[in-house]
């Protein structure tokens, strides 16, 4: 499969604007779950069915809509409906194969982002499409799977912890934005730890090495594409002049701006760290073949020579004078035993070993 | 022939805005398809004379004019009459070899772009201009070769699904272009998976893989060149304050906008790839080289040394003692044992097998 | 010579503005040619006097007055004097060492631009600087040699082919800088053939191929040294607010501009190309290092131990108990085959050959 | 410990803007620090307790309190509630895995900034985050660890020495950050002469030398990473339209950006050198290997075929009919001083020696 | 001493805007001298004390006060005191280890800039600070060494050459400046050429030049990073809208601008040429090791077969039948023939020589 391009072939010749599911298809049933909040109180909701769920939501506090499982094109279709949300930016919530996105008409902001979760054991990045509608005192989340992402903002509203039960929608949406961007920096800090453990072992390098140095180019690689285009949602948002967004809000989404780019800096830095990291594993091979060809060079240069000497000695001349002196052979030793020490100090001093 | 340019050669001389065919004269006849439509009803019409076709538009519906091959710089002419559109742009629609480009007046829009096609089984990019001109109900769009491109919206218009029908010509222009950006995402994804299946084979780097990388690579550029400008296209046609293209389909082409982008990073991230498969070819050749020199030298560096030992023993000396002791055969066999596993232990101790 | 650097050297300690001819010092005499038109007619003049040349200029018609060799001061002191230029342009004109550059006070224009030829035979771009003013109803164009660049222009003025007869002198000045364009695509396309039948020779990487390759891409940052800062001298142009440029000539320099882009992006492509071609040589080496190394090892590896064994066979022991049995001279063979089966069959199976 | 990224981990699922520490928990107890001063005076007084602190400042007067080890959230607790600040600004004090920040209202300025030590024996880099807040009269300084970054200053103002007396807060913050970015240029001087002092070890190549530079360049980006956010920050001090920052102090702070370009400047040199040596590295043990190559085939070329000649006058035919010439001994000496003489001159001619 | 950071070190401590010299201490003495100048005359002047030459100085006329040797930091404070110039600016000028730099108030402009030598013989560049303060009527120049930039000038001045006595002070310290530039081109000229005559010693790649080439890189960053901020400073002169450069001056700084630029592009050209020829060195590296190990592998592969042939025959078997056959020893010469021209054949059909 290509890695860096989910299909959009599916909906070749299809309509743009038509509402079509262009991820893979998921198995599971879609869940859908009501959390209404105010200063004073929080009640949570399951519903199985969409219209009701759309009915449930009570405009006199805040509503969290979260939709799990996207495939189920109906639902979001009655979800347009209902808040009467311009097509083209539902289209890209059932449409996983894209880049993050920002949509904003006068009673709606669209927010399409991406989760990352890197799997430890198979050194492998995965990606989720997470998408958000803001509207008045109402936010929607669509993730592709049951997940657990939001835990964290679920148990703040239920224990009423910091600001989130006093604050109005946007604070909620930041909320939930500011799980997933503090997630793209702890599974970064996995990966980084598992490139920073190469270095170790790049001292003798085994052929795996370069391989999954390699492999983690390409992770970061993807991990960058990921995240990068949030950069630029933020960017738009905060420039944005809708209401939706509060002035009191802003700075906090500023912040969540500046964590965008912590990652982003952090994934240029490891990805700058892997390029090193396959220079020194070349540099270590060559470093590596220069020894074996040393210890190559001494041998056959100390006794090519030598073996000549004895060759010489070995032939049958008829008349080779040396051959009758007496203790010739003790000589040859002692010749063999000059020629190998000069050669053993030309290596030394050329600082061979 | 000059990958990267299409030579202007054969015009040269020529004054600038001189109606001249500069592509590759193509043999096939010229055809002319000319579907009307509205809300309630389409309907088809081939012409073989463009007068006529020109006769037969009708400007109480929207009007789409399709020219296949467009060597016939006589054709181009009456449509530039009929129309009183300025020759500048319409010499940019014979000219097949040059870049995206947008031009606009108070009346007609001419949109210059690239279809790309990935032929599998050479590995090879071709590209085919196809133009646009939108005006007043009116669009016509020209293309080299008499291709099936614009199938899709043809059966989106013949069935009425979608908004098409219920559109503005500026729609029309959207759909046909949207359809062009879709087909650089297939293709691209035919190529980006062929680069990817490289990567199993590089484990034994054959001299192939590499001609076959520095020509994907080739491929790449090639790609990336040919729809790069296409997103200036698109900021222009957005920022222009032409009343050409109506508000509401402003969204459509942000939307196209963002699908070139998306295309020009894919891109990006296989040229990336591509450098970093050769890299990693390179790595596996030296690691490979490493591991012959290995073989030669633990071969060389015991034999060597066990031949010498023979070696002397087969000189010819009178006096040579060893010779003569009994057993002085089996001790030599086991000095060179000695030698050899010695080698062995210095060998394997260095991690070399 | 330094190449990216023609010497300001000799102009040193001059008074800036002083007009002192800087480029290399040509031999031909300049050479002075006036053409006259209007719609109606057109009437060509050589002159060997700039005085009679500039009186000669009629106002009631478009002049193109084409100087060859400037290294007369002289002769564009006086054009200078007749038109009241500021002295700073005029200086540009005549000091050949500097990049493309635009001048413009309230009645000329001065365009300071590169011609570039490629010599195929050498592999050598040579580069020539062409001045251009623009005065009211006057162009006046500068070479350095005697060329025929201009010929296609003046076969149209005097053919009364395409617009020019019936423009104004921007429109001229348009024209002469669009052949020096088209020049640019036409010798980067010669350039680019040769950078690309490298390709076929790269399979048997001979030492010349590094030195051409590198000859190249020093010729291709020649090439975009000198082209690239045209791209700026056309951006001033078009955002100028002269009234010397008539809004009716704006969509062709705009045209003019796109082919500026056009070439660096080719000079880019090719450049890389270069690079990527450099590589593939270094690829190709170090295939061409591991074959011949894998040559050796083989050939060492297999009768290195069989000499060992036949040197065990040689020593004059007194007691080597095989040399007595029979047909021990053929189980030797026997043994000597299984080895070198042996060692064939390990090389076969790690794909050495 | 992944380097690039100090974990957020910590405070997942915290809300945003809850005031938790999030370095390394550090085991000293925090000082208090105050410095009154104005033109006549100045005194100082230490606090074990922030609300006697607090109590202590003199809106008379500039106050500088200097807060080391910011581990207790509690203090900035206080601290912010004094002085009515935001939280979000103050969450930043706290949390000390991210970047240089800005925050800005209408009563204060908070800056987030790092200091960066290079502890020569170790060749590491360490960072420590200092914090200022700045207000109507009042500047206070976190730091992580009781450290003595500010002692310049504190003697400036005991001495009197400077402008630091006569001037507002605002001057008294610049002079702190000034000290903060001397001591970049300082701690960069002394990396970059352990760096270049590298090359000189370079001839001849060990492995160390490889990890050695390897780990400089990690340490050069750790470096760039940490101190190219502050000039962000300056960036937005500047332009901010705040009355926190007099006029007259603008120019300090347009100064310290200049100081912040210079170091991130420097920064870049080191990073190309590191990289420049490791190539420099690499083409060393390429020079190396290539030595080594030479003296084996040198050896192997000359005494091989001598070998061999001397292998042929070892063999037991029956009739060789050189063996019975007189002084066929000393001829084939003749034979085997020609050859090597020969392949000598030839080595020597190809500048192998 | 660290080369892309002059330390501030010394200065620790000191209070910012304090004057401290921070250059290398000079031993020669301070030399000041005057000029001044109008359209009828000029005079110089030459003082050892810097009242007396401030007092000289005359508002009716054009005065250049050159400083020779600005180690005296009490010189630069009278010049300040008596102009009324803030401190800040003036503090640059004595610290001798910054970036080019620009300052502007209402009465007065500092322009801090760098001269470059090259020292041919030691292929060194050396860098001086040189820095001007523009007056009403008054141009001072401050000089680290005493040199002869300004000779030139001088002479202008003297001889009544160009517009320079016509002019204002704004004319005086662009032709001071324009000086500075010219040098650069010069020294970038010789520098260029040394690099460029480093291609042709390549084709034999001793170990020294890889030396000299990584010392002409690391010469050529040093003059980018030198040259570099000149261009900013142009920048902020050109788009400041102080009366102290007159409109009809713009031109020529503008030109100047221009000559930066030209200046920096050379230097970015010299740059990529040092890497290339790195390259190609590194290439040259691989291809002689190629060379010689096709020698090695050529006389290994038909030496050691042959070697052992003549092995066998020297075994000591009781029986080898070959050894009686009448004219074996010829037939193994044959044999042995036949094996070297069968490798002969194989190696020149693999082009390896």
């Amino acid at each position: 499969m290509a890695r860096f391009l989910k299909s959009r072939a599916k909906a070749k010749g299809a309509a743009p604007g038509s509402l079509i599911f262009m991820g893979y298809q998921k198995m599971e049933a879609t869940k859908i779950h009501l959390i209404k909040f105010n200063t004073d109180q929080s009640s949570e909701h399951e519903f199985s069915d969409i219209g009701e769920a759309l009915k449930a939501i009570d405009k006199k506090q805040i509503n969290w809509l979260n939709i799990d499982g996207i495939h189920e094109a109906e639902i979001i279709k009655q979800v347009g409906n209902h808040f009467n949300i311009s097509f083209l930016g539902l289209e890209s919530v059932l449409n996983t194969g894209q880049r993050s996105k920002y949509f904003e008409d006068e009673e709606a902001i669209i927010v399409i982002s991406k989760a990352v979760y890197y799997h430890k054991e198979e050194s492998k990045i995965s990606v989720e499409q997470i998408s958000f509608i803001l509207l008045d005192k109402v936010v929607i989340s669509f993730q592709e799977k049951t997940g657990d992402h939001f835990n964290p903002v679920r148990s703040r509203i239920r224990n009423n912890v910091g600001k989130i039960r006093k604050s109005q929608a946007d604070y909620l949406l930041y909320a939930l934005m500011d799980t997933l961007v503090d997630n793209y920096l702890i599974n970064l800090e996995q990966l980084g730890n598992q490139i920073e453990s190469v270095e170790d072992k790049l001292s003798n390098p085994q052929k795996e090495l370069s391989n999954l140095l390699f492999h983690y180019k390409t992770e970061i690689s993807y991990f960058r594409k990921t995240i990068r285009p949030l950069k630029e949602v933020l960017i738009r948002l905060l420039r944005s002049k809708t209401e939706m967004i509060h002035p009191e809000s802003i700075p906090y989404y500023q912040e969540l701006y500046d964590l965008v780019e912590q990652s982003i800096d952090a994934v240029e830095n490891y990805f700058g760290m892997t390029n090193d990291l396959l220079n020194l594993y070349n540099t270590n091979v060559s470093n590596k073949a220069n020894e074996v060809m040393k210890v190559l060079t001494i041998f056959a240069s100390i006794f090519i020579p030598l073996t000549f000497i004895a060759g010489i000695y070995g032939t049958n001349f008829e008349y080779v004078p040396e051959l009758q002196f007496k203790n010739a052979y003790f000589v040859m030793w002692g010749v063999m035993f000059s020629v190998a020490g000069v050669m053993l100090y030309f290596f030394k001093r050329h600082k061979w070993f």
